[in-house]
């Protein structure tokens, strides 16, 4: 870094001597000259022990906590209050840890095995004098620096194995170091590979735990994110993908010489729209996508809604969705009582009386209220939006029973069929 | 010692202040910076001549040139020779610039007037030991240690002065140092307010140089990426605004103690969707984006396209345009003739016989082909697309007369309230 800022001296001393009359060019090198002085840990920032909102530019939270005074979020230093656990600390993973550290998460679990290698360059995060660190350790040394105040865990570890699993899913039901809170929040899932999502997928059937699902295609210009709600929404293991790797580790059909393509874009678009999906189930704003698919060749992003499968092979789905149906009763009470509410609230005028800007973003209205789409929101056949049309709560007859998923599969075939001849 | 060596030089620097023609001083401080440069730095990696497909741990490019093998770039390693501009350090243009420079660009051009605060810490890429230094240098600073082989030019100047837009004009036609080429392949708007898109949009319409703008809305929770090709698409000058900063300093707007929302993840998928639509646009592949909106509150991605408004207020956007109508014979014959080669390629068999992988996406065909979308493309009357349909090339009767804008966007809502309404 200083070798830079040197070399960018010699630069400027060379343009000088043929052209010396250059006030600007001396006030710069003078700038480089202070920057290099300063002692590395005095830059750091120091913890900050409540966010505030003042617009200083020694305030490094002043433009989140705009987001309350802009409407979008009603309370946003409650994000101190959450755990995330991050599974997998690549080119997904990563570019996650760094926003959520960015916007003042509370506390961040990180997991991975693996190390730096330059061959990971080619996506954002790791630097290349990180190389043959641990990637956890090299991601709570960038991030600790980033900002001190989240309290980060590391744990280098493979969860796929059967010592590496036990101390995951203790870690996910341990009490948090930073406050009295037990548990984490919510668990991302950055894998890359089959088994260790189905690893993730028993972990949080067991614990009724909620997480997001992410992955990016092996040639690198696709990817998608998913929202897993034990017994409310299809787990991983409710529709098994067509082929894969049986009887065999997964690893050894990776043939030698041969890699799967990525790139920054992909996996930026795929961290930036999963961390969105977070903070909004997180802090309760917007709508929550329950699958979102990104085709960058043709920047298309698919929308569609799985529901469990009551013949799922995950017992702990099976048990899980079985409390789910059980609850429905409590559930409707409580969705009744919400809305009868909220209608009586909006006779007493706008939402946002101090929303100085008076900016709106398309039915304002709406998104401070809804979190999850509600179950009522669920398509009875298909599984395709043809537009995302969520402003309009039809109350179609609650599906009973689920329709298989190979018929669900078939249905959409043939919708994706019908809109590509229109 | 080192320090001792940085309060020399500032002596130096200070006592060249006052006495500027001194070649002895400078050759001095010269000397100085030399002796402090370290013998290679053993952390950050050295300089690489070619691209290589290897697949080996220190191989940085090897997850890139995989792009080839899986059949979505035909020569991954032409993005050496290209040149990007990117105007606005911020959010979005840091990120940007990151992307390229692990992509392993040829030339990065960076412009910025702004210094890094602790109050830009909630988005990706500054950290907090560079606060005080301008962004430019920042940038360099920590994408030079990220990638050694891309060449950076950073220019820390505001393009809405006088002097400021002489040095960017002059800068965007400059003979790269890097190689015998001229100019830029490609400029990126990334920057915050109206007064500097209509100044990039001066000097792209100047130099009829195709470039991308990218914007994040005020309450940070919608962005959106858009094409500009002078004479053949809309001008940011061709559909203005409808309420704009008139006869005062659009910065003056901005109350005390007041300051717009940002997030990292809103500004990390603008910066994602950009740089994928620069990587197709250089690279040729996938389908070039004419515009595309991010709505995050419902994961919803809008997108349109615009003709120029032959009304515009830009005499050199109008230029353009007469110029395009004047050359389209000759475009016209040069399409058929690539269509009638690709037609008899495809007689020969599949176009990608390397694809070991057997990885195919969405109608992989026409991604090795298509770039931009041709004009014939183009809606007649609407501005939306219901569902992307690039798959049919359709022959409409090319639009000759353009509809008012108003027109376009009355339209466009019809449209919307069909589509919610049903």
């Amino acid at each position: 870094m200083e070798e830079e800022q040197l070399r960018a001296l010699l630069r400027d001393l060379d343009a000088l001597k043929q052209r010396p009359d250059d006030p600007a060019s001396i006030e710069r090198m003078r700038e480089r000259v202070v920057a290099m002085m300063k002692p590395a840990d005095a830059a750091a920032r120091s913890k900050i022990k409540d966010m505030s909102a003042e617009v200083v530019d020694s305030n490094p939270y002043s433009r989140l906590m705009a987001l309350q005074r802009m409407g979008v979020v009603e309370n946003y230093e409650r994000i101190r209050d959450y755990s995330v656990a991050i599974v997998g600390i690549g080119g997904v993973g990563s570019v996650a840890a760094e926003m959520l550290t960015r916007c003042g998460i509370g506390r961040l679990l990180l997991y991975d095995y693996d190390t730096v290698e330059l061959a990971n360059m080619n996506r954002l995060f790791f630097r290349p004098e990180q190389v043959g660190m641990t990637k956890t350790d090299a991601a709570v040394q960038t991030l600790s620096g980033i900002n001190p105040d989240v309290v980060l865990e590391s744990y280098s570890l493979n969860i796929t194995t059967v010592n590496g699993f036990e101390t995951f899913l203790g870690s996910l039901k341990a009490r948090s170091s930073h406050d009295r809170s037990t548990g984490v929040d919510l668990v991302l899932s950055c894998v890359d590979n089959y088994e260790a999502r189905m690893v993730v997928n028993q972990a949080c059937n067991e614990l009724g735990q909620t997480w997001m699902e992410s992955g990016v295609s092996e040639d690198a210009v696709s990817g998608h994110i998913q929202l897993l709600v034990p017994g409310e929404t299809a787990c991983f293991a409710c529709a098994p993908p067509l082929v894969v790797a049986s009887g065999v580790d997964e690893r050894t059909l990776k043939r030698e010489g041969v890699c799967a393509a990525s790139l920054p874009t992909t996996m930026g678009v795929v961290a930036g729209l999963l961390v969105q999906n977070a903070l909004k189930y997180l802090l309760k704003f917007g709508q929550v996508s329950p699958y979102l698919g990104y085709n960058s060749l043709k920047d298309f992003f698919p929308t569609m809604e799985m529901r469990p499968n009551p013949q799922c092979s995950n017992p702990a789905c099976v048990q899980r969705q079985k409390e789910y149906m059980a609850s429905k009763p409590a559930r409707d009470a409580a969705a009744k009582a919400k809305m009868e509410a909220e209608s009586s609230a909006a006779d007493e005028g706008p939402i946002h009386l101090d929303n100085e800007w008076n900016i709106s973003v398309l039915d304002d209205d709406d998104t401070a209220t809804s979190s999850i789409r509600s179950s009522a929101d669920i398509l009875p056949e298909g599984l395709v939006r043809e537009l995302p049309d969520a402003d309009s709560y039809p109350e179609p007859p609650a599906p009973v029973s689920s329709v298989a998923i190979d018929d669900d599969l078939e249905e959409l075939q043939r919708q994706l069929d019908a809109l590509n001849s229109s």
